[in-house]
């Protein structure tokens, strides 16, 4: 039996990782020009209109994106029968470590005020960090159930440092556009949280409570939905204002409209009896979703988005019928939530995608001035053409997956040590563990009903007759 | 026993139409202004800030519609105690497919560019296609847990159609307004649900699955709160910018506020011991918000809406005590989720009321810009007075009525064809016909629990207690 | 046995506060200028852009605050394992009738136009009305299950009354500044709740149905989850438009990331066996939201912010395992939902970290103008220095505490009347008093499963074996 005694070592990690924000907030972060007071000033310098806020362009997006990596990602993960509260609460747990320091770490590598040596932040800031939230919620989903909640935020510590990193090399130095984060967010979160998950290999595990029941997949449901009706918000959120954001809602919205009919079809196809599965509904109707992560906000065409997202739904779905298994048993990748169906692949087509399409961006469709405003072609990057950002997009692909896996190689065997409290084989995907679980009556009967009940408590459901 | 399977069936039609709609959308359908890459040119030729396009001025009203159509409605039928998967998954498949189909229906309809042959979206059309699945799944809550996805998927191909048609009749021919749909998303969803619930008619049918359990009842609060809260922007969702969104919203707001207070009045007053029945919160408190459909962004005054929204609260309520028994028996129609009192009587009711409000606008009250705004008396209709336009509201209420009992019958008998795999009577309203529901041995213990077990599993409770 | 039968009083109470409502509405309520048709013709002669409505600047955070009261504390309230129909129903119903009272109430007191005698109300009077409401929700999370129906609806007119006169007193004769409602919404909803519960105290209360199940504690993380999400909406949505409204959502945002790190980190150290326990989860988290009800639109910095939600979730979990079973045990104070660990003391230091905020602003901070701008000191309160608004500010958290202290007495013992069908010790917690429980088997079934049966009902889970 491991010692996954908690009393210490979490509030330990939490307590001083949150005293290190706040000196380290202290010492970096301000508000920016919009959000401090003396915008007033700056406003009339400048003749501007009050809505001229970014907040007024952006706060309706923020907070779909906030409701998808709070209740998004956090009830989707809710099909385990005995670990809704894990998924939950360890979802709210990390998401809010990793907002505060992904503030700091995309603040140092993006918008550092060199002049004053201090980050400043406004709601752009806010969406940047749940977007590195969620890809630090993807790779949970890999390894939901078999780690301790000090392990999920070690590794979300690296996880958000990461992603400033590869963010950094591929938006910055490639020049790569990525607005919903095709690669930045969902491959990277993907891959990362797969070579984790392989470098922590269970050979033993009980996959009987890796299962669900009935009203968990309802519970489920709440977070697919959240997550599919709001992903238009998601692949737009960051968008230029007008245009972009419009167009990445359309394309959005069409491309996930197609993926619901092919998951459901591949799904009635291929499982017994030609029922649907809920796990495919759950998961293969976002994918249209992340395969337009990078393409979203590009002249795709409405057309061009609903084949993307037929492609992606059909894909999502084969991969969680055919794929999953083999990935478990030839390389030994244990995906709780099939991650490497929702976000890895789907990631990998979207940034394909938006590569094909920025390559092939005309003058004519976007005009003069779009073209320019679509792809950055500015600065440092004024003379580029369509062809040679599709080259960069394809780079940027590459880079992302690098450093995915071997990022994951890496924090997956700092997770390994032993003095984390990671739970032993039997105790994945239970709650009990770490959490209070209420009616100690009642959890003996839902073992009974829900889990297989050891031999050793027979005469629950007798006692409560008596 | 019927024939039940859906492996050939349900994927082919899903495929077929996602392809048909891949073709027809490369076809016919492409940006609009505001939506298209040449934007950033025509906004700086009409000077137009940043800020005037559509999307800053519908997208958080698209959204919370959104919420309502996939949320608020799918989780709204989950009172089931066992068709929950059915509630939440079909409502997701066929409200996905009509949002696709309705941009093609109703851009043909109400604006096809006729110089170049296709149909510009925006923003507004996608509020106009989740309006549009609104309508079909009202009219599947009338065939809940009694249809196969196959007839679901035929009855939202034709319903859209139906949809379109009035519309075009009602709003542009008659020259009508329906800002919230009360009669062509009310109206006409559900009588045309109850006549293909007609047509359908089970004289067989075991209502004992039509049951909820605790649970389920809860998840369906879920449904009923959201639609609730969204209802304000579902009935300004497409009213004309400024004080007429402004104006919609609060008129709902009071509304659905009285509706809550009268609805629960009514059900105490009625029900066994005076004990409140979730049936009626679950439903009832909606109605205030349906009567508000047409007359939400009229001078209806803050006090006029509380009327409506208190006599339909009322009525509502007594539709579910007294007249929903009476329908089945003498009209046999079998309405499982009570579509006749939520959305029939109720849109009826916000038909009229919105012609009575038209018709008795004055300058006055309006201003002549207001007037001429409000009512759209411009162009063909430039010298029509209120009280003509009440007389065209009246006649937009006979012919949706007219169109959807028409409509409802003939696909009904469609529906009849003995080869789309509906479910026998013994299964209706029960999720493992057409779902794989997890875990058998709780399965088991479910049908124990929640539904009268067959006597032939006669020790499912005991085998766990040895 | 008392007599709860609600048949008689629960409907009238409805119905002729209902009536009241419309005719109050009809003498008084008219639209604003912004929402009235005649705006067309304002704007014009204003020379205003159609987005220079106030809908545009304040309608997504309406509608997030709208989901916080009606989801968020409806759901909240749902851990208790037989109470979820009366957690979410009795909010639903007191909510919609508090928003009604209080459009009349804080219209009296804040916006009569003595020209015409008319209130005008706008989507910022919504706003209020649904402020209004999380008080009262906050008070009956003090009495959950442990009154009737009409007992709350009492309740709710008299807190409605007592918090437009304590925001009148505070806000327009102090002077002082509650964007978020610290004072106004928390401390008061609070202490008045408090109150009304210790003059409600039932000694001989069974204490064992107080209590959640699984499923009961994921659906209030629904609850939890909606009001973390949005609270940013609402603590910034009265407050001036542009960098204050900005800036509170920052404010806000990063008090809430540092309260939940803070209280699962107390929750593990003080559990049995550091196990996270889901009442701090579901409560502690959020203290941070309430603690900046008043400086979150200040310059308080996002350091500063993170200290006070540090703080605020530390004191708010320490509450709830040491100071609640003490106020119980001394004071007799049965504080169901612990509000005073989520509302009140966190809303206490919400109040002085405002009071303490407002006295260390400088104008080098806001500039001549925002400073202005920040605090209102225009008209009767240009002379006004920041020191001296610190003042003002204590002595409305003062104000505050004193009339909800001496409300709360007055109005529990009107409760205290015997008419007004109060349950009995042993129908606390428990739905079937006022509520139509679905299924009479099931309901027997849980009664086994999930409450402690009485033991005259032995046989109920052996007969569904025959």
């Amino acid at each position: 039996m491991k010692n996954t005694l908690m009393r210490w070592k979490l509030p330990i990690v939490c307590l001083v990782w949150q005293l290190a924000m706040i000196i380290l907030f202290g010492v970096f972060i301000r508000y920016d020009e919009e959000s401090d007071a003396h915008w007033s000033v700056t406003r009339m310098s400048q003749n501007h209109s009050l809505l001229e806020n970014q907040f007024y362009f952006r706060y309706p997006s923020f907070q779909d994106v906030h409701v998808m990596v709070f209740v998004g990602f956090g009830f989707l993960m809710t099909f385990l029968k005995r670990y809704g509260f894990g998924s939950v609460g360890f979802n709210f747990l990390i998401a809010s470590f990793s907002i505060q320091w992904s503030l700091l770490m995309q603040g140092w590598f993006h918008s550092l005020d060199f002049s004053d040596g201090k980050i400043k932040i406004g709601l752009e800031s806010l969406i940047n960090a749940d977007f590195c939230a969620a890809s630090v919620l993807i790779a949970f989903g890999g390894v939901l159930g078999k780690v301790s909640p000090v392990q999920l935020l070690i590794m979300s510590l690296f996880q958000v440092t990461l992603y400033a990193v590869n963010e950094f090399i591929i938006l910055d130095v490639l020049g790569a556009k990525d607005a919903g984060g095709a690669m930045v967010i969902h491959v990277l979160g993907a891959y990362f949280g797969l070579t984790v998950a392989r470098v922590l290999y269970r050979p033993n595990l009980d996959q009987k409570k890796n299962e669900s029941v009935y009203h968990s997949d309802l519970f489920s449901m709440i977070g697919t939905l959240y997550l599919w009706m709001f992903w238009p918000s998601f692949n737009s959120a960051i968008s230029n204002n007008g245009d972009a954001q419009h167009r990445g809602v359309i394309n959005t919205y069409c491309s996930l409209a197609a993926s619901v009919l092919t998951a459901i079809a591949v799904s009635s196809f291929f499982e017994k009896k030609g029922k649907i599965n809920m796990v495919h509904v759950q998961n293969g109707t976002l994918a249209g979703g992340v395969a337009l992560g990078t393409a979203a906000e590009m002249m795709l065409t409405p057309y061009g988005s609903l084949i993307v997202g037929a492609i992606s739904g059909t894909v999502s779905t084969l991969g969680f019928i055919f794929l999953s298994p083999l990935l478990e048993k030839y390389l030994k990748i244990q995906d709780t939530c099939g991650i490497h169906n929702l976000h890895g692949i789907p990631g990998v087509i979207g940034a394909i995608v938006g590569a094909v399409t920025a390559a092939a961006a005309t003058e004519e469709v976007y005009s003069r001035e779009g073209l320019k405003a679509a792809f950055g072609f500015e600065g440092r990057f004024a003379d580029r053409t369509p062809s040679v950002q599709g080259g960069h997009q394809a780079a940027a692909l590459c880079v992302t997956l690098l450093l995915s896996v071997g990022g994951g190689t890496i924090v997956g065997f700092i997770l390994k040590l032993p003095f984390w409290g990671d739970p032993s084989d039997e105790n994945c995907f239970e709650d009990d563990v770490y959490w209070e679980v209420p009616g100690e009556e009642e959890a003996a009967l839902y073992s009974v009903h829900y889990v297989n009940s050891p031999p050793t408590k027979p005469a629950v459901n007798g006692d409560t007759q008596q």
